[in-house]
């Protein structure tokens, strides 16, 4: 992930739901950092986001480390974790992250099937980067069992830039089962 | 989205949850019109479907607006909203809806990598419309902040119709958190 | 579907609801055979795991049936099954299953757009199998209603080996409305 990658967790505790579950009001004891993004009303998930920094125009970055430890953070034995990226010409990906080779064929491959320049309309430049959005989705889900990410042992979650180098961000929220 | 996109929204209101929760018999409630299509018994989702008119037979339509007037009709102030297209040659795209030049750029290029005539097996003339489909997929993910549809500030959702023009459904399921 | 897709499937009983939301103490009742992967905890959702014997090096198998059966079996009249692969070289889509030509022409249009060599630096051989992975996607999203999975009429799911043949895993979770 290198340096690049910080990790503003906008994150709200849990509701005690056993509490919640009987109608008392106990009170509901949200912690927030100033940057809560969902409404205190809502008690079973958490909502948070990573700041991604990318170094390339376009860039498979591995952001499964802080992924992962946000979804630890979070303390959801298990669960699902939903990925959103908010850009237009960025999205997320989940493929093998041991061989670096990997993202690089994946990178060249969409350069190949949708080149930067071929006589499109819009005018920015970056035609090319909304089509590879397009191609490859703007949101993951992924399982959590206990306590962590269930990937698959050679799967590894991509942050996808196709028109950086830029800072992004990447929404996330944990549903509890 | 003009004049042939309605929204015969099949909406279900929310058990009330306290009640529900403390195991108690008060009514559901439930308000339907004749096309509730989820279970009476499930209680914190909301399930709603929009009709979709497409005019073209390759076209991404900006269906946006509707989706968001459903989510704020919902009531819903944090969760997720789910669209599923129950269709086999038309998909769910999120992409930048600013300039119309992006999705004309996308349908080009779409068209370019599947050729509507291309050898293909199956006899229908729509190949082209199955293979666009499974590039693109058929269901988007979207959270929800504050009530309404939290997209990224030049996102916008489109209806990828590839073998129009017809009328479509739009399936849409709302979690609260 | 054919004798080669068995499904172990790996279920959790579900916590009688309306005893947890009044708080008792009744026992869980969970059920399992061993490889349960979720935390007894989560109350909620039921999670299990099909496993699917491909036979050739690129082939969407149909597995509707084996998805349907699971999803009854779960006992869940309304909410949304998420399935997703675990694999980088295999993916998940939903697209026509009537006419098997339709499966035929998707497989032969990815090989077209992604050849299997085309001066990878991947040294094993395979680096189209994670870019067709990375066009078509890991995990799905149907809803349920009426206990059933609300698949449009013509949809069906298909596991995408991309390079096979082996015996792959599908991951799958229920969550109620």
């Amino acid at each position: 992930m290198g340096p690049h990658l910080s990790l503003p967790i906008v994150r709200r505790s849990r509701v005690k739901q056993k509490a919640q579950r009987v109608g008392s009001n106990v009170p509901t004891g949200f912690r927030h950092n100033g940057r809560m993004t969902t409404a205190p009303k809502s008690s079973h998930s958490r909502t948070g986001e990573l700041s991604v920094r990318t170094e390339r125009r376009t860039q498979l970055q591995d952001i499964t480390a802080a992924v992962a430890k946000l979804v630890q953070d979070a303390g959801v034995l298990s669960g699902i974790c939903y990925l959103y990226v908010p850009h237009t010409t960025a999205g997320i990906m989940i493929n093998e992250n041991a061989d670096p080779d990997v993202a690089a064929d994946i990178e060249a491959a969409l350069a190949r099937l949708v080149p930067q320049n071929s006589g499109y309309r819009h005018a920015e430049g970056n035609s090319d980067s909304h089509i590879k959005t397009a191609l490859v989705g703007t949101s993951a889900t992924i399982f959590i069992s206990e306590g962590k990410l269930e990937l698959g042992r050679w799967q590894g979650i991509f942050f996808c830039e196709f028109d950086g180098p830029r800072t992004r961000r990447l929404r996330v929220k944990i549903f509890p089962d």
